[in-house]
């Protein structure tokens, strides 16, 4: 007989609904494959729906998920309500029962990620979040296991599915942000408040746990530099254009002489980067490591059915795991040491990149040169510069594109720059990675 | 102290040397992720050199790989000498000794497989073999595991590099695929005898295991079709263009009604996939599963160093497993069920796609009437249809798009229509993937 399972699962939202859906419709399939009979014996949601047809034959429904965290059947506890308090409650209780558990929180992990998994390991048990990063697509195992060999040098992503759905439509159609958001929460791909996904929280909470795994550190949330998308305008991507780049939400993690960068923020590619080719919904994560040279990982970023992959292939491996009788196969963070903060996080203003600056200006003799003045003064050399069109509201739109510089050197420059008097609109600065 | 798992490598080729450095250079690494010291106690190669600086502090150097396969010591053999004969003894020595084994053997595992992995079962040991497709993508690991939830429907795979770069170049330069060839032959990018790669049957070898996995069925070797790239000319790289379009050689596995369609052929896809921008040697596969949807892993197919990322891999995963105490945590090829043909394979006859045609001809009145004619009579329907350029040496080209036919149709199709005294040469089919 084949060996079994429990699974209790905590939240009946979407990706709650696609995992006890893919755990139902595919139980057939994942005991082909695991040799395990893995059953959905629980179901805890505040708002629970006896009546739902999607819960027949999943023996508990109930609205107090204390019940599956203290039933002794149940093996794993999959956490998918989201939010931090009750969330986190939840979590800890489980593993203090001695059950593994699953979760797409990100939110949770990369705030308190750290005293869960210590927790984790004090208790012996897992937890596993491949669903809480790039949805369906197999990132975190991959960078804990399948690149072991590996010293991971970078690692850039497109993990906000909203953020880029946006952009790809701002790029597109040429429409500008506000009216392409309002479009997307009517069609369901942004929320009613889209702060978390348009500010680049979401994806610095993910790139916390990215980053974390990959440099086998600790990397604190609060310091993530993040930048969102919502000054982005249709005047910098056909700028853009003309350079032949794109501009895409980034997060990007660098280690570099022993301290590590970890940002997110408006970023210009150039469109022969494979990155510049993920649209609308799609997430992708490019990971540079010292032996395989750079792979992507491509996929739907979010979704219920797509994410509920990860949540279901994160209980296969448990489950895996418990029926092969293998304790601490593979860290938690995939590195076996105590989880800790390792490596200093290089502050935004030392981070070096060349930069794309659009200045504002009035269309006078001598405006080019004096800001390319003030340019050299703070060291920053330009690569090329672009004028075109005609004076309107906010100025005549001159481009700068610069040779490598800090974050600082280009505050300077621009603080100094915007006290001018021919600036008649604040300068847009839109970092640049990748071009030669 | 830490654990230790000790490894015998045979084979000094390019892929044995980039995964003997690997493991030297990074077994702190591997150290800190791992929680397990790697040792690479001995080499063995029929051309050892006792001098080379990178064996240094290797213990055993041999000619006699069996030296490697009866030392008590050695937990895991790496058979990376490639080929069938001694690849064969080697692996099935190791396996009677109860040595886990790593491989990159594609060509090996494709023809003897299910011999090797029953006799692996019965051993009770694992045979890994990560690197033999896609170099240092994750890939075997990725179908075994992470998209374990899933019913795999489809696979499409660029999964030669020496192809895709020939490919690449003569789209770019608008060479002959002759010129192309040498020059390749010259950087090494291909070798002095090239059958392998540039027939497909290297991508077929890969495309057996891929699908094999992917389905949870043995599948032989010899059924899946092969079709190499060695016919492709630069007037059809160019007639593709005009479709934005692009031609791959392509090796794709899909499942329907339960029977598996596996096949190798060079394949024109719209230039808006994201297979149509996988250029030069790099590798990538695309994989539908009936809950994540559509992922594709993209990264270096070949050379020593990114395929040493895959060898040290899954040298890490077997120690995992050796050191956790663990046992069949995942079968051979991702099913628990005994490795057996489970599922009958599509005759190409039978295969259903739309086609691109390119008939020579000469430029009379009722030429293009009487071959839509003769197609009308197999029930194949005509999507669109380009006549250009002037008549030359084999005529003048006449391009057809089909709608869905068989393979058959086609090829009853072809046979009437090259009979016709108005056509100069042989029609050229190319298969087609993707057109709306």
């Amino acid at each position: 007989m084949a060996k079994q399972v429990n699974v209790g699962v905590i939240g009946c939202g979407i990706v709650g609904r696609g995992t006890i859906e893919t755990l139902l419709k595919n139980k057939e399939t994942i005991l082909q494959k695991s040799g395990i009979s893995v059953n959905l014996v629980g179901i805890a949601d505040i708002r629970i729906d006896n009546n739902d047809e999607l819960l027949n034959g999943v023996a508990i429904k109930t609205t107090d998920a204390m019940e599956l965290i203290n039933n002794p059947e149940i093996d794993i506890i999959v956490e998918l309500i989201g939010g931090y308090t009750h969330a986190k409650t939840f979590i800890l209780a489980a593993i203090e029962q001695g059950k593994h558990v699953v979760t797409a929180n990100k939110a949770l992990l990369a705030t308190h990620g750290k005293e869960i998994f210590n927790k984790a390991i004090e208790k012996g048990v897992q937890v596993a979040f491949e669903a809480s990063v790039g949805g369906g697509i197999p990132i975190i195992k991959v960078l804990k296991e399948d690149l072991a060999a590996n010293n991971i040098e970078e690692i850039d992503g497109i993990i906000n599915g909203t953020a880029n759905y946006i952009l790809t439509r701002m790029i597109q159609e040429g429409k500008d942000y506000k009216d392409v958001l309002a479009d997307a929460q009517k069609l369901g791909y942004a929320e009613a408040d889209p702060t978390f996904d348009v500010q680049g929280i979401d994806s610095a909470h993910k790139l916390t746990l990215l980053s974390s795994i990959a440099f086998g550190t600790w990397v604190e949330f609060d310091k993530v530099y993040t930048e969102g998308i919502t000054n982005i305008s249709t005047v910098d991507i056909d700028f853009a254009k003309e350079l032949d780049c794109t501009i895409k939400l980034l997060a990007i993690a660098k280690k570099r002489n022993g301290s590590i960068e970890v940002r997110v923020h408006p970023t210009m590619i150039p469109n022969r980067f494979q990155l510049a080719a993920v649209n609308d919904v799609f997430n992708a994560v490019q990971v540079k490591g010292d032996v395989v040279g750079t792979t992507l990982h491509y996929g739907r970023g979010a979704g219920g059915t797509p994410t509920s992959s990860a949540v279901v292939a994160d209980i296969v491996n448990i489950a895996r795991d418990i029926v092969s009788g293998c304790k601490e196969r593979v860290p938690a963070l995939g590195f076996a040491q105590a989880i800790e903060s390792h490596y200093p996080i290089v502050n935004i203003d030392d981070t070096v990149s060349s930069f794309y600056m659009r200045f504002n200006v009035e269309d006078n003799p001598g405006v080019l040169s004096t800001i390319a003045g003030i340019m050299s003064l703070n060291n920053v050399s330009i690569s090329s510069a672009i004028q075109r069109g005609k004076e309107g509201q906010d100025g005549l739109p001159l481009v700068f594109l610069t040779h490598n510089a800090t974050g600082k050197q280009i505050r300077n420059a621009v603080d100094e720059i915007d006290k001018l008097p021919f600036i008649k609109d604040k300068t847009v600065v839109i970092r640049v990675e990748g071009l030669r």
